[in-house]
């Protein structure tokens, strides 16, 4: 019945319900119709009694929805990564991100379907063109942003989705991400004990979403550290090692300037030792550094680098299985990864008094 | 009539007549075969003709060959990467690869299929599956191994491949590369006009046949100077950071010093600046250092490294458009780039007496 329901009629191949459409019939937000069909909490008893009537009507059921998948699977996931090819170039975390992906989409038989475009609109029209196709049977989305045009449309397609450093909120898709507050209040708690007052952090783009929630937990972590807002200061950079080296110099240039500078990238972070060099600072008796991704990179520099062990590979990993999972059973799942060790090195060191 | 002879009348689809088809009907050796069939010099003009001969009686044509793929297209290449993650993580190689293949791919809107797998040999049966079930319509292959079972797999399935850092003589398959014999003259000369005389290397894999080619062209380039090859010396490395600062240290440790170390990629030259500082040895007072592969990192490290532009982007990009061309009209090429320029920086300097 409920398959009969399902079918158009007109293709031969059943349409696929999606959680949009039960929400609309249900009268409440997709984000209460996910957390109702996924068995999460959050929402009421009745609405969750509503929206499981609404998709009883239109015939949405993940193993519905999974039996049809079946029969038509391409056996491929898709990435559109957005990134100007030269900030790739050095920045390790695509790389980590491909292994990942690629571990467990091996183990699995599945292809990876790989496309690199200049803007993130340029994703759109592969989501459809892929999902017309058939091409691939889901998508794993990073690089979020705070608003982000993909969402819409993979909603609106159906298509099985992971977002690797997703919020746990986002409803209909799957997401893997670190825990944010817990390596932020690591760096900001040992700065702090190292006696550093004025803190300045070289973040991402500003648009990424992951960078508004390291604002976010940076903001918290000062707080909590009873440190003073007003001596913490953010600089938004590309990534690259010349964004990082021109926000090193502006912040070494300042007339109260920071004893320790937290980057959001290894590339970033070497760069500025060069900087300090140029400067004729020390690091670390004039500044300490630390920077939020950990590499080789971090141990080849002189100093080595003081930094925070990230996870792209066990995070895409994760969302390479939950795209699966999504794609086969109709699971939605949230995954939050412990946060990451901080290894401490010779970028940091006790606060001393300054030279004159 | 050509047609005719190229269907087997059973699967309804016309098979595919291979150069070691046409090679074996005319009694020549592949290579001879591809040579006359792709026009090119390097066979007498009768063998030439029984080669053409061979080819009629058997059906194999390239607009023949292109015409029956068209048909089926999977508009997608695919690209195996053997690889141990640890070492794709710093090195760039690899992203400017991928860089360079979609370029060229997203501009005839053909997608990458991309597998990592941790053996040579796991390739050959994604190449089988891949194309039993034309998931691609060719490949591109990459680190060319000295013996390498991909090639036999490839012409046995007749599969369109364009061989990046291949060799010019590889009969059946599109190739791109550097002009090798141009950069190791480019380095070796600089290195002997600053007077060095005792010159090391650290190499990559010895088993890659670009490892293979480096290593004839800086000796011939060492002849040519006319230094002597018992001052040359090769260590061999898997190109991490790790492998480059052993090295490093072996050839520092070393009675009779080199004065100039010339590393095979970026990340092993910036991990040997670490091990000079870490055994007090300046560069370049003590050692010059030259990296092979240039990259931001060379340019933000103390001291910045003396380093050749290569130009993988560019080979990928060139790789792809010839394997697009392979499929759709039979064309195999063979192109050769010019040696990337020699990017002097404070790495290297002139030899002066050393320190006692």
């Amino acid at each position: 019945m409920a398959t009969i329901a399902n079918d158009n009629g007109s293709s031969g191949k059943p349409a696929r319900v999606t959680i949009r459409q039960v929400a609309n019939h249900a009268g409440v937000s997709e984000a209460a119709a996910s957390y109702a069909l996924n068995d999460r909490p959050g929402v009421s008893s009745e609405t969750r009694a509503r929206v499981q009537a609404a998709a009883r009507d239109l015939g949405w059921a993940p193993n519905i929805a999974a039996r049809a998948l079946v029969a038509s699977r391409a056996h491929a996931v898709g990435l559109v990564v957005v990134r100007p090819p030269r900030v790739m170039t050095v920045d390790s975390y695509f790389t980590q991100l491909l292994s990942g992906l690629e571990a467990e989409l091996n183990r699995n038989g599945i292809a990876l379907v790989l496309h690199l475009v200049d803007a993130i609109d340029d994703t759109l029209a592969v989501y459809r063109k892929w999902w017309a196709g058939r091409h691939v049977d889901g998508v794993i989305v990073t690089d979020l942003r705070r608003e982000d045009p993909r969402l819409d449309v993979l909603r609106e397609l159906g298509m099985p989705a992971a977002v690797i450093g997703g919020d746990v909120g986002l409803a209909g898709f799957s997401t893997v991400e670190a825990d944010m507050a817990g390596i932020t209040t690591s760096i900001i708690d040992y700065l702090r004990a190292l006696g550093h007052r004025v803190i300045a952090r070289v973040a991402g783009n500003e648009n990424l979403f992951h960078t508004w929630r390291r604002d976010q937990c940076f903001l918290e972590a000062v707080d909590r550290a009873g440190l003073d807002r007003s001596e913490y200061q953010v600089l938004y950079t590309n990534y690259s090692a010349a964004e990082g080296m021109r926000a090193m110099r502006r912040l070494m240039s300042a007339s109260r300037r920071p004893t320790a500078v937290v980057f959001d990238n290894d590339v970033m972070a070497a760069a500025a030792l060069r900087v300090a060099h140029e400067m004729g600072l020390s690091v670390p008796a004039d500044v300490s550094v630390v920077a939020w991704d950990d590499s080789d990179l971090c141990e080849i520099t002189v100093p080595s680098i003081t930094a925070v062990e990230q996870t792209p590979a066990r995070q895409a990993e994760l969302a390479a299985r939950a795209v699966l999972a999504m794609q086969l059973r109709g699971d939605v799942s949230h995954v939050t990864l412990p946060a990451g060790t901080l290894n401490a090195r010779q970028s940091t060191r006790p606060l001393r008094p300054r030279r004159s």
